[in-house]
Parts: C-alpha cells; structure tokens; sequence
C-alpha cells in the first residue's frame, strides 16, 4: 500500500522520526489537564527557554499556516497590513487565511531569490500614513525561504532593523527554521531572537514531527492576545502534551539539527550530483533542503512517473526536489542516475 | 511529573488507546502524499463509507472547533445564520470562531436539558425573511449534548424535517457521537444519515484518539465548498496519514463502540453510586459520559483538591463529571467514596 | 407619485426638514476639501463640542448601521463581545454587520421592555475569562429603545458603573436620542457623557435630517482607531460638508429638540387617543415616539390597507405606529379615527 | 468660510450640480416607505433600464467604496479572489475592506498606465487550482482609470472574454465611468454591458451629485444575494428617495454627459495649456478629468500654497490635477499662469 520509496515531492511526505514516536509513547500516560495545562507542555516551553531564552513566550499550533496567521492576529489591529515576499507561502499557498482569518491586507515585495530587504520593505510603507491606507504594522519573511535560499544574520537584523524604526514587528514563518540554523552553522536564536525577529513560527512537522507547530514571542508583551489568536484560529489542541512532547525530543540531544543537518546534506548532494548533468541546471543558491531546477519541459513527466516532485515554473521549466530527514544517499543516487539516463535518452528522442 | 490518577475533569485529560497508537507506528513507512493525497487517508474514508454509507464524502480535520466551524462555512452564504441551543459548545467555548472564521451568525434556542426542539427551531426562523436580517440555513446539534443527554432517532428525525421544510440543513457536532449511539443501542448510521442528517463532526479525540475530528457530508454535493473551508480554516495536515489511520483504527473491531461503550458504563456506574449520597443530586438525565450533580458549594474545592473536576454552574452548585475510555472502576468507586466521606465530615462543619 | 398622507410606519418615511434643506444650500459653494478636512465639517464638530462638552471626539457617518457597527469596531479587539438587549437593533436589524464588520460576538440579555439592567449584562460576564470565551468589552443600549421606552440617568448611570467596574466601555445607539432627552426633560449631554456613557451614535436620520449619524467619544482615547473603522467600514463620506451641515443645523435653535419633542408629542396624543378605543390596548410605556398596540388580528390587515404601519409581533396582534417631526395633528386624528371606525365595525362581523 | 476658488485636488472638491439639488427638493414630499420601497426609487432604476437596457437590475449604495466592496461581496464565495490593476483604488485607498468586509484577496496586476489586459489577468490565474489557493472569480478594472486613461470598447470586450472563458466576472469600478463614455464619444452602455461587463459601480459622487453610486447587474441572475451584502456592507439608506432621485436627474436631459464633457474639456484646456510651459511633463495620457504632470520638486509645494491638488508620486515630482464639472476656464487659467510663472521664477532661485 505504500510508495515503493522515497520522494522527492516534499519534506511532509516524509513520516516521523522515531524518537519523536518514541515521546509519544512516553507521555501517553495517565490523566493531564487539556489545552496545555499539563507537565508534558510546561517541560516543552522550559525547553524552548533554555534554547532560545528564558523570556519567550511559546505556544504549539497544529500546523504552518495555523501557527503563522494565528501569530499575525495576535500582532494586528483591523487596519493592519503584512508586508511579505511575493513568494511568500502566506501569499500563495493559504487560501486567504491571513486575509478572511486574521483579517490582514498582505502588501508583497517582489523576492526573484525568495527574500526580501529593507528597500523593498520600505516601497511598501506609504509616507500618506491616513485612513484611506491599511497600516503595516508587521513584515514576515520565510526562513529558509520558499526558494531554498537563507536569510543570514545580517540580512535579518536589517529587516529587524528597518521595521523596528518604522513601528512594524518583525515575523520569521519559520517552517523551516532548523534547516537555515544549520546551513548557517549557528544556534537557533543566533538566527532570530538576537538578530531582532520578534515572533517566530517555528516549525516541526517539516523536520521530522507527526504534527505541530511552536509560535515563539521574544518579547512576551507581543503575547498579551495570542491565547485568544490560538483559540479562535482553531489551532488549540485538547491533548496538547501530544504535540508538546513533540518538540521536547526535537529540542533534544540536537534532533533538530540532526534532522535538518541531514536533509540539507542530502539536497547538496543531490544538487552537486545533477550539476554534472548536461542540460540541468540548478536555478538558485542550494542553501537548505530544496533543490531548484531546470530541465527540457518533456523531461519532466516522465521523471515523475518514476519518483515523483513537483513543477515550480512550468513554463520555465523549473521543478523543484525537496530532500527531508530520512532521504538516504541511496535515494539521491536513484534519482540522479535516473536524471541522467533520461536526459541522454532525451537526446535521441 | 505525571497525574496520580486519572481524574473526571475531561474525556480529553485521557490519553491515546493503545490500538491507536499502534496505528501511527502502522502507518509510518516512507514516503506518501501530503494533505490526504495518500493510501491510508483512502482506507480511512472507505471505512467510513463501509460504515455511513457509500455515497458519504469525509474529510479530516484537527480539533473539533475546527471540524464544526470549517463545516458551517462550507454550507453557508455571507448572511447566514446557524441555530444552535444556548448550551452548544459552538456558542459557548469557540471564542467567537464561527462567527469570525465561518462568517455566520448564531441564533440561540434555550436549552434546559442541553436538546432543542423543532419548535425551538421555528422560533428562531423570522417570517420577515429580508435583508434586514441574517437567514437562518443550518440547525446545529451537538450529540451527545453538553449536558450529557442524548437526542433519540425520533428527536432528530423532526429536526431534520423542520431544518429541511424551511430549506436549512441540519449539523450535528458530534464530539461524542459515539457516546450517544452507544447509549441509544444504535449504529452510528442509525442517528445521523438515516435521521437526515446533512453534515456530521464525528469526533475522535474525546473517544480515544490523540487528535482528529472527521467531517462527514451525507449529502455528497454540500460537499462541494469543503476542501476550501478546511484549508482557510487551517485545519489540513499535511502529513494526513497520521489523523486519517487513528480513523481507520476506531472503525475497526468496534473500537469506537467499546470505547464509548465503556465511558458510558462509568458514568452509569458513577450516577448510581452518587445517587445513594444524600445531599447529592443527579441532576439531568445520565445517557452518555457525564454526570452532573449539584454538592454543597463548600464541598466543591474539598473534592477538587484531590481529584480534579470542573463546576458548572457555580452559583447553584453544579458540577460536571466526565469519564472516559479509560476511566476504572476501582476510580469510579475511589471517587464515590471520597465524596460520601467529605459529605459525611461536612455534617461537623 | 407620493404617498396620499404621512403614515406611521416609520420615522425614516418622513423627509427632510426644511432647515436642514436649507443648510445643504447654505454649504453648497465652490471647492473644499473632502473627507472631513473642510470648515463645515469644523463648525459641526464644533457644535457638538458646545453641546456635549469640549472633549468630545465627533465623526460623521451614513446610517445607523454604519455608526453603530464602526463603532463597535474602534472599540474592540478580535476575540471581544458586545452585550446588547435581545431586542436590539444591532443584534435583529443589521444582516449581521455586527459580527462580519465589526467581527463582535453579541451576547443578548433578555429586554422585555426593550431596557437591560446591570443583572441582565452581569450574568453575560462569565467567571472563567479563558480564552475558551469570547470577552465581553462593550454593553450596548438603545436610548430610545426599539420598544419606545426610555433610559433614565440613574439606570444609564448603573449600566455604566456596571461596565465600567468589570474593564467594559458602555456605547448607546442613539439612533433617537433626540426623542429620549425630550421624554426626560433634559440636555443630551445630561443623558450620555454625564452618566458615564463612553461612546454615542448620535442619529440624525430619523430627526429630519436626510441622511447622517454621529459617533461621538466622551474619551477622546477611545477614538484612536476610529478613522479606521470609518474607512474600512465604508462610512467616509467624500463630500462630507453635506453630511456635517445638516448637524450644525439640527444643533442650533434646538432644531432637534423641536423635532423630537413634536413627534413624541404625537405619540402620546395617539396613545391617548386609541387608550380609549374599547379593544385597543397599548402595551409598553409611551416615552419617546412610537405606540405600540394590540389589536384584534382581524382588524390589522384592514388599517394597513388605508394607512400603512409596521406589525410587531403578529402572533400577539401586536403592532408599532411611529410618530415623526412631520407628524400633523390631523393625522393623528384621522389615523385614530379610522381605528375606532374600523374596530366598531368588527363587531359586526 | 469657503476656500477662496475651486482647486484642482479633486472632483470629490466640488459641490453639488443645481439640478441635483432642485432633485432633492422634488421628492422631500410626504412620507414614503423606506430602504428603497417607494416610487422615487423605482422611478430612477426605470431610468437606468432606459439607458442600460431592461433587464439590469440596479441598486444604490452611498459611496464608491461601498458599492465596489458590496459588488464583490455578491459575487463571490468565501475563497475567491478579485483580479485587479495595482493601481486600483480598491487595492490602495480601500483601508483593506475588499479583505475585511467582502472577505476577498486581491491578486494585482502591473497596470504602467493604470490599464490591465487579458495577458496579466491570466497571468493571476493559476493552472494548480486546489485548495491551496484563493480561486480568482472576478476581474475589476477602474473605468476612467486612476491615471486618467480610458479603456477603448475593444480593451474591454477582450477582458470580459478573458475573464468569461475561465468561469470569471467583468466589475467595472466606474467611479469615472461618465468621463470614459464622453471621451470616447460613446453611450454608457456601449461601454458596459455591450461590452460584456457583469456588474458596474456607477458613479455620481464625482460627477455633481451629493452622495450615491449605483451597483448595476447586467445578468440579473448575479444579484441574488445583493441585497443581503448591501443592507450588510451598511450601505442602504433609509431614506433612499434622496439618493435614488439624484440618479434620476443625473440620467437626466444628459446631465451625466454634460457635468463629465465638462470636466473632461478643463483637463484637456489644462493639459493642452501646461504642456507649453517648459519643464513642465504631462506623464499619462489625459483621456479624463485628469492630468499627471511632473514638475520640479521644489516647486510643488509653492504652487499648493497657492491651489489646492495632489502630490501623486512624490519622489518622481508626479502630481494630479482633477479638473470637475464646475471647474471653469478662468480656474484653468489662472492655474497655468500660476505654474508659468512660478517655473519661471524658478530659473532665479
């Protein structure tokens, strides 16, 4: 009944890893309190503490959008806009949550490499300033970003930098957040509490979790409405210790770098192996765990019927793979020599 | 760190039945589709379809207020309204997300035994039917209701047939569906799309999974907005597999029936025991999980601070006792006791 | 083309007093800024300052729906609710503007004669504060009520000691205002920021004018997100000299007390006059400027066919006649004349 | 009181057209009913039939915003997305209310000259179309557009095929829409409905009426929910007579035509004017009531002492200058000289 291998379609086709199955097991006792009331989500929130200091505000949702436009509730008024890369999976690939759920206007900035700086940020807030304009009042970058890409510390303390002095906080979607810590080689709050980011949705299904999702305050005024953003966004779970546990082991003896590191090796390898093939070219920067490519558009299909990935562009003909926690060298190697072959058979077509 | 026993706070202060949690370790071999393009999210709606009806389309979603509100939106206009009983969860607990997320307003029914009737219904449908008010084009029920009593085949029969002379469809929020089949010695069918019910939340999470919530369309073209109001409503998990197998795990060898079945059993079990308390009342029916009682308001905090409960109705000294899948008798009879002994003692107060 | 006489449907059946036709003349001339940036829109601010009191925000809107639920909007966050009467506009009326627009839940209070009381609210205002609730943040009432009853100073002041002692703002949807100072023989600032009330729509359309409302704020603190709401809410007008005008004009040379107190006046020569026909009976309080009545359901459908009115409550036989500034004493005659000849004919039948 | 002369900052500047106001007089006669009931109102929607064809059905709103928003709130379901040109007033000067109250996205399209095409619409359309994404389900273009121009018959008649062939609806935001048809020598319809237009915000506010704009249905099928999203949206007048007579006379002896080819032939004269005063640039083609020039940066503000208008792009040194029906030769005049003789002295500074 299962896929015959694994793909590379996405990091959520991936399952769970089996220290994360194994918390889940280990709190799978007994009576707790629900909604978070228990032990398990205060030993998961002292843990996010000791990683990214002990003044965050931590709270778990279900999943990337809930966490993300439930964090974006919290910080906003009626009026309130989001300034965001026009790449952004918040402006692409959330049905208009941000709009209908948070009731934010997204304001986008054009990204070709998936990030956005503090000129494109600055464009988007008008000098009118009056009621015929929504208000910006926070900016959310994707980290690592949509494309593969990484924002590095500099980068984001600029976009902290240049929203902090406007009035805007400072959103990281942080779905894959492990992935950029490691590309980097730093600390996870290196990457966002020290650099100015002001709420983080820190992502875990992406990185080897069943399911959930923390939103991470730096500042613990910011949290006043999230408890009410979380509730009504639907995104509170009864069984919270289930999804609490979840993070505790990914905090834990480094799984998250582990995972992260694993899967980001896993896409260089791959985009090291296909840059030796004629006629594929790798289209950005290969910093985390995907890899951007360009092949001739008939290759594409029959590709996919062998090991599935999805289409980026096309009409550009660009594709892109996504390695994951438990991709193994043997899988990068399948598919290379798969690529390979059909493109020197493509020659004779 | 964890509870010393199990408590009567909440069928959700329980864990995950050991034939669910066998489920995730089943399901978890490499890579599938995300959001529910999977074999497992497949097996599941057959076995709902093998259950409810072949002609049911099914959907997961996370949490209850999810799998309610997302379900309203679906089947509801821009100036729509849902009536629901004063008591429902939907108008009491959500913080306000059916009318902030599905856009519809409520229109309640009283309630004193937790059922409305169709001439409650009616009541609340105006003959003006302009613009100038909302329109009335969902019932809501919650089965088992919030005070632990159970709507008959009959019952629901008439609503459906008031909902569907007037053009509404009928709801129900079935969180504890299972509870209320069991207790009315009936098929799951028997009390939903054999009574003309148009969309059902069929709970899992309070039943004995970790989390998940299905939303069953009896009729398959109201289905027809779902997939939209699931992923705007944030409640689309992208490693499916993981709510989907729980499912397939709860239709299967009656799990859902033993559970539910056994839940019942101790609230039975504790009613009866209780009953023979003098100053003790049972107050409304005791049909599924839950037995509501009215104590001296001075023996409420005695009871709490050793075994945890929540009040009702505090003025008039009400409180609420869940029991669960895996509540025992020997807590049922520890329970009882710790009451007739505080009881007792408070006659020296 | 028009109507044969005036009707008592409604006071917004009437037209526009030609003081205030006279001020859209008055305003009519060259070029000046929009949106409320213009002198007469200064001079009608500045009329309402002298009348209830130097402090006071003051902002232009269309209609009552618009001042109300704008309102509503400036003063509340996303997870708040607003207390009203059961038989409130805001909550019967408004095609659930309150909770689209506004994104308000309304919690109701029983008003059997259209006024709530500092229990009624109270009992709105749960114990638990959780996020699991919505949170009350504003009571609102109608001042006259939709039943034609009157506020006094002491109950408005006890309505708001009440709000104000739990963290709630008290808003009156003053849609007659007018018709509740005249009742009570006082100022309108007597009956609204001197009791306490934070926040006033203060009508105009059903006091002559051809169009406009006010949202007046007693703290200046609480309009800081109003231009917003305005906006947003789609009650900016751009030429809204015209709009301003009429305000001035209803605030000098007591225009609106002269208006309201005649139809009130009216109103109660009517209740007069019917109280005397044998099998009329007038069922709430005459304060302001509606009657309402209970008569043979028989003998409705027949008026309404000479003189058109609104039904209340049909079952009931109850109906509503409403007075307005054009209201002619010959009118009230006639209107009763034609009751007491058609209830004396129905013996005969 | 008044500003000294007519400005040039915008049409909404202007007062209202005497026959307009002779209008208003006309029907404040006696009582009719209210929110649209009553003759003056069925006597102006008669008269758009006579002029739009009869089968439209038609509506009154009070502002531009309101009947734009409340037209897409009709047409659209809870995850659509409303096509438009980035320049769009309903992108930019809406303070989000498409998003909050019609609870739609906005996908925008590049528009140099304020003028979508076919190509850029379907390049918001997407080829995945699952439930990930907003689904696009109207196009709306501004007509004149914000930059002054004027879609031809053909440009339109090509969008409306465009937006048709996917399954999507023509909005017109005709705000302008009486400038577009005297400039381009054409009836209203010819640009509307025979163009394939679905539904178009009429203008009256900028072309000489006090208040009101009218949302047209040329399918009368589109508007079946209209009237919900209206009385929601807070855009029915009670008084509706008052709006919907203004209509009347506009659609009357031509005055829509005769108020816009006025304002149209002052921008002309003052574009024609200015485009002779050196280092002054006319930006955009003036096929309106609008001229875009760009001047020297330090010269903007000592012309604004002087007469009132825009900046438009302020770091480009754009401004906008609206000319409207009562704009007068001598206004032009005295303008032009002021900015001859202003750039002249200039060469001193």
């Amino acid at each position: 009944m299962v896929e015959r291998i694994r793909d590379f379609g996405s990091d959520n086709h991936a399952g769970v890893h089996r220290e994360v199955m194994a918390a889940l097991h280990r709190v799978n006792v007994g009576h707790v309190h629900s909604y978070g009331d228990d032990p398990y989500t205060d030993e998961a929130v002292a843990r996010f503490r000791e990683v990214l200091g002990p003044e965050v505000e931590v709270f778990f949702a279900f999943n990337g959008t809930g966490a993300n436009v439930t964090a974006l509730a919290a910080l906003t008024q009626f009026y309130d806009a989001v300034i965001c890369a026009d790449t952004a999976h918040l402006h692409n690939d959330e049905c208009g949550a941000p709009e209908r759920v948070a009731g934010v206007k997204l304001l986008t900035v054009p990204a070709p490499d998936g990030k956005i700086t503090p000129e494109g940020v600055t464009a988007q807030i008008s000098e009118r300033g009056d009621e015929h304009e929504v208000r910006p009042s926070v900016v959310s970058i994707t980290q690592s970003s949509e494309l593969g890409t990484v924002y590095s510390p500099d980068e984001i303390r600029a976009l902290a930098d240049c929203a902090h002095a406007r009035g805007l906080r400072l959103h990281v979607d942080g779905a894959r957040i492990a992935n950029a810590a490691v590309s980097l080689g730093l600390e996870l709050g290196q990457i966002t509490g020290d650099c100015g980011v002001d709420v983080l949705s820190f992502g875990g299904t992406k990185n080897g979790l069943m399911l959930g999702e923390a939103v991470v305050f730096f500042n613990p005024e910011l949290a006043q409405h999230y408890r009410y953003a979380r509730k009504q966004g639907m995104q509170l779970a009864s069984k919270m210790r289930f999804v609490a546990a979840q993070f505790t082991t990914l905090l834990t003896d480094d799984l998250w770098r582990r995972n992260a590191g694993h899967a980001n090796a896993m896409a260089q390898a791959l985009a090291e192996r296909v840059r030796r093939i004629p006629g594929v070219e790798v289209v950005y920067e290969v910093q985390a765990n995907a890899v951007f490519a360009r092949l001739p558009l008939k290759v594409i299909p029959v590709l996919q019927q062998e090991i599935f990935f999805y289409p980026w562009d096309a009409k550009k003909g660009e594709v892109r793979w996504m390695t994951s926690f438990d991709t193994e060298s043997a899988d990068v190697e399948e598919f290379a020599a798969l690529i390979e072959k059909t493109m020197a058979e493509r020659n004779a077509w």
